[in-house]
């Protein structure tokens, strides 16, 4: 009796069940309002000869970093500055390599040395929390905010963003305090949770990853240019919003707060594909594409 | 009561515990015997203008995907061809560019083209696992087989190779069992752990994966260079056993079933360095690095 009450719910779930879409079905389907505008308030450019890296900013999780990496961008503070480091599977950095030289040192103006680390936030019903239902390594729930890979605790009443592919953070030295943004690195390899609340996120880059990632390597361990002319030169890095709007790229990105989005998920889960032989049943949270695109 | 009870027994556990070392006192500390020398007869060179990418390949987990690339080798079938592929956040893929064209495509001689697929492997006493006392989101569980990165199923028999970042397979159609090691992909992202089973995993890069990892990535989703120019020319793959000796380079692997390789496990969970402002606890398994180093 068992056996076939089990059977026939397990044919109704099959049989309640859409037919699972590849990704590029889903996303063909979308509508306008399943994509989010970026705001070129929180949008960044950094231009190399190589082509533009545009960085999405996320003020909900590192409020005043965020605001700090926005008054260095209209100083104009890295333009002419470098990507010093590459290491593999890793980071991409990204500063002035005369930092530790008083006298050539690029001067501040209205950019902070240095910040309070905002390693992680307070939960709050406005910052919103798409969980995914999977299990994760390293917290004990994770999912999406806006656009953004995040994970909360809320025996902590904590939320931080997680050091994903294209995780956009501030160096920082030994103590805690010591980043602000004036040294900034994107993740370039499999994602290195063990740096989550370790240093401040500030953004994640929505396109041109592949400007920074396929940076020589740097030969020393950690990656860092020991001959400058392996550095790479930023052109310029910019606010959208200081940008004339003709040489802006607008984007939108997918919003993670809707019917589609989870069905997005669940096809990244099962891979319907025909490629796929065996099925695998669960994702990574860094694993899941979250899709940007140019705006018209 | 209950509390001081609790409180003896947590100062027991950390008095009990050695302090933690960071992985480079570990490493410093190691013996001759933590380490396993690599077989010439299983490690592969792919030497390119930009320097030499070293493979290890794991006959235990492929044996006749492994034994083809072997005699591929031997035929010098990849020398002259190139990497044709190379997708941000994915892999790099090696192939003749004209394998679709029967006048051009470069032929086969001792190699197979098409072998039954190798996605999992029966266990057996005899092939190491060495569990990491960790969750993971894809398998029940998951550690290291000399070396390798591994997932085992003991209710389904079976074990297989994990698609961590360096990880070498062979690229197939959509049939299970159309590829056989003519085209190899490595992964240079974020473990697309989503592929794992899905396609035949021959070994792992040991040295030099900068040199795959940095390559200019291809301009269509998929990362095929569109343009024959971007294309990076093999000068030579060969197996070292046909390399002459004062051509090759000798390596070894730090072993994955020592005392010592634990406490490197350990100390990567807790991070004991200054550095660390929090602790993570937990690693998952493709964070964990199996240190290779050329043997002296």
């Amino acid at each position: 009796m068992l056996f076939f009450l089990l059977l026939s719910w397990v044919g109704q779930a099959f049989a309640s069940d859409e037919k699972l879409q590849a990704m590029s079905e889903i996303l063909a389907a979308s509508k306008p309002s399943d994509w989010r505008t970026v705001s070129p308030e929180n949008t960044l450019y950094m231009d190399l000869d190589r082509g533009r890296v545009v960085i999405e900013l996320a003020p909900d999780f590192a409020p005043k970093h965020v605001e700090n990496v926005k008054a260095l961008a209209r100083d104009r503070y890295w333009d002419g500055l470098a990507i010093i480091r590459t290491q593999d599977n890793y980071v991409v950095q990204w500063a002035d390599p005369n930092s530790d030289n008083p006298e050539k040192k690029r001067p501040l103006k209205n950019g902070k040395a240095t910040l309070a680390a905002e390693f992680d936030r307070k939960l709050d019903a406005k910052v919103p929390f798409n969980r995914l239902n999977e299990p994760d390594v390293y917290a004990r729930e994770v999912g999406f905010s806006s656009g953004f890979p995040v994970a909360r605790d809320a025996a902590e009443n904590k939320m931080w963003m997680l050091h994903c592919y294209g995780a956009v953070g501030a160096g920082r030295d030994v103590s805690p305090d010591s980043g602000g943004g004036t040294e900034l690195y994107a993740v370039i390899g499999h994602a290195p949770r063990h740096l989550d609340r370790n240093v401040t996120l500030v953004g994640r880059v929505i396109d041109g990853m592949e400007y920074l990632s396929a940076s020589k390597r740097g030969p020393v361990p950690m990656g860092f240019y020991t001959n400058p002319v392996d550095r790479v030169s930023i052109k310029a890095f910019r606010l959208a919003t200081d940008v004339p709007e003709k040489e802006r790229t607008n984007f939108e990105v997918l919003r993670t707060d809707t019917p589609l989005f989870a069905k997005l998920v669940k096809s990244r889960k099962f891979r319907p594909e025909a490629w796929f032989f065996h099925h695998p049943q669960h994702i990574e949270v860094c694993n899941v594409p979250i899709p940007a695109r140019i705006k018209h």
